[in-house]
């Protein structure tokens, strides 16, 4: 429900994908859906709107498919939870149901965006239009945490700026460089800040930003890739570009928010994935795949244990006053 | 001075340029490179770098290459000013010695860049890292007057924003919105909210933005075209790919913020430009071009004018506190 497609359409694309053994997915929405769903159906009384204020509606919808989903989600009768609906109350509700990991005080979207060299791994791109140092700081280690459980052992961490220097931008991000750069032997590397330009060069493993920020920085990605492969086109003769079709096909999904298997909410308890509400079927169904294995590998308990082992959030430093 | 290339490399480029009749360039730097300048040179006793905090150089530094070239125009001894230095000092200079138009809070950094239609004045791209409402309104104000000084009689204006309803993003966007929104009869069209993405389809003008977000916007953009071509000169075969050079470097160029014509800074009494440290020769010469252009062509006293003819800014509303 809320995305800009059809509900019957993502339910269609949904029965058509091959899934692992022993995986099931469930759909949720409106009862009237029920009837074309090909895959088992939890029917809602409603939903909530692209348009609506999030924490009023969460209040007035406890019905809601958003709802619905997080508390079988929060009670294990199911594993992972995806949506294409309204961001603040997927957010919102997430927090509020399912509940963050210990010591989090915000989770984060988290997507990867490709780069000269390997992808790199922005948080937060949307769920937190401001935020304060010890947010960002937080997010570093959710990225780092989230590289480590898959492979990365010292990862590169870098904070969104608009100049390389400890002093460029605003107050949080001056703050948060310093708070990073005095982190004792942590496990990734704080390379600083990083421009814009340079972050598709796979300087970092990481990319640090408020949800503002990363939102503008991944759709003027989308929109200039856009610019230049339609300027390209122009610039080829007609039978060479076609030639080209399907690489440029790949590229062009590469570069297209849509076709992101969406952005992880990390520093939840469980797996929760947002994708854009103009998603496609195509880029909806390589969200819950995207999802099917976060579910499968484990990546949330692996987080957990990074931050159990690296005592990074201890109780005692949750309770610290907020400046 | 400032620029990541020697001073000498920028004095050979500028002697090279040619320049509409009447027009003479007057090169300000150390002295010790007035030996090598085939320009008129104008020596000053010191420089503000790139990592100095810009108040504190301003006021020890008075014999700058910056302070200096600002004096001069305040002065009328010079027409126009364009440095590749620290941009805070060149922004705080030139609001304290040049002086912003009648009304003006704060001068912006106003840059093209490329859509699928025609280009977009974007401001502020840099001069002012965090904005009140209120000064956003005044940046699409003046944007819309240097549209209009260029022949676009009734200018489309948007906010860059993280989705186009009213209530998104940041306290002062939505507010901004608001202030936008309640303008009886402007001389421009306000389009409301413009995701990142719908700027490169060309559906606005003007877009405006804080200081912070317009530089990520920018150097996002610069970062995405070179991931973009790197790519695609991999996609074709070299002898393909070569037969496309000067047509693909001519994209480049459009794209490549190092080759703009440098960001003008709308708002002050006489012409200012400001280009990247990292601008090569040919992206100074061009900050060059497009400044001669723009003093040979009145657009800041066309500002002036619109400004004055709409009333936009009367002293009284200029003495009004900002919350």
């Amino acid at each position: 429900m809320g995305n800009s497609n059809a509900p019957e359409v993502l339910l269609h694309a949904l029965a058509r994908i091959s899934l692992p053994k022993g995986v099931e997915l469930v759909g949720i929405g409106l009862p009237e859906y029920q009837s074309v769903s090909k895959i088992e159906y939890l029917p809602a009384a409603s939903f909530i709107g692209m348009e609506e204020a999030p924490l009023a509606a969460l209040r007035r919808k406890k019905d809601s498919s958003i709802c619905i989903g997080l508390r079988h989600l929060k009670e294990g009768t199911l594993d992972a939870f995806v949506s294409a609906g309204n961001t603040g109350a997927l957010v919102s509700g997430a927090k509020m149901i399912v509940g963050n990991l210990p010591g989090i005080l915000r989770p984060a979207l988290l997507t990867q965006m490709p780069t000269k060299k390997a992808p790199v791994a922005v948080l937060d791109v949307g769920a937190n239009v401001s935020v304060q140092a010890v947010h960002l700081v937080q997010f570093a280690w959710l990225g780092a945490m989230s590289c480590r459980a898959q492979g990365i052992e010292r990862p590169v961490v870098g904070l969104l700026n608009i100049g390389s220097e400890e002093m460029k931008g605003t107050s949080e991000l001056q703050q948060a460089y310093q708070l990073l750069k005095e982190l004792v032997n942590p496990p990734f590397h704080f390379a600083g800040n990083i421009e814009g330009k340079s972050v598709f060069e796979g300087e970092v493993d990481v990319l640090i930003t408020d949800g503002f920020t990363g939102n503008i920085f991944l759709k003027t990605a989308e929109g200039i890739a856009s610019l230049i492969l339609d300027r390209f086109s122009s610039l080829l003769p007609p039978e060479e570009y076609k030639k080209l079709g399907p690489r440029i096909q790949d590229l062009k999904r590469h570069l297209h928010y849509a076709e992101y298997p969406g952005a992880y909410l990390i520093g939840l308890k469980k797996p929760v994935r947002k994708c854009h509400g103009y998603s496609t079927p195509e880029a909806f169904v390589n969200a819950v795949l995207g999802t099917v294995d976060t579910a499968l590998n484990g990546i949330t308990q692996a987080i957990e244990d990074q931050i159990n082992k690296f005592k990074i959030f201890s109780s005692k430093r949750k309770r610290t006053p907020l400046a």
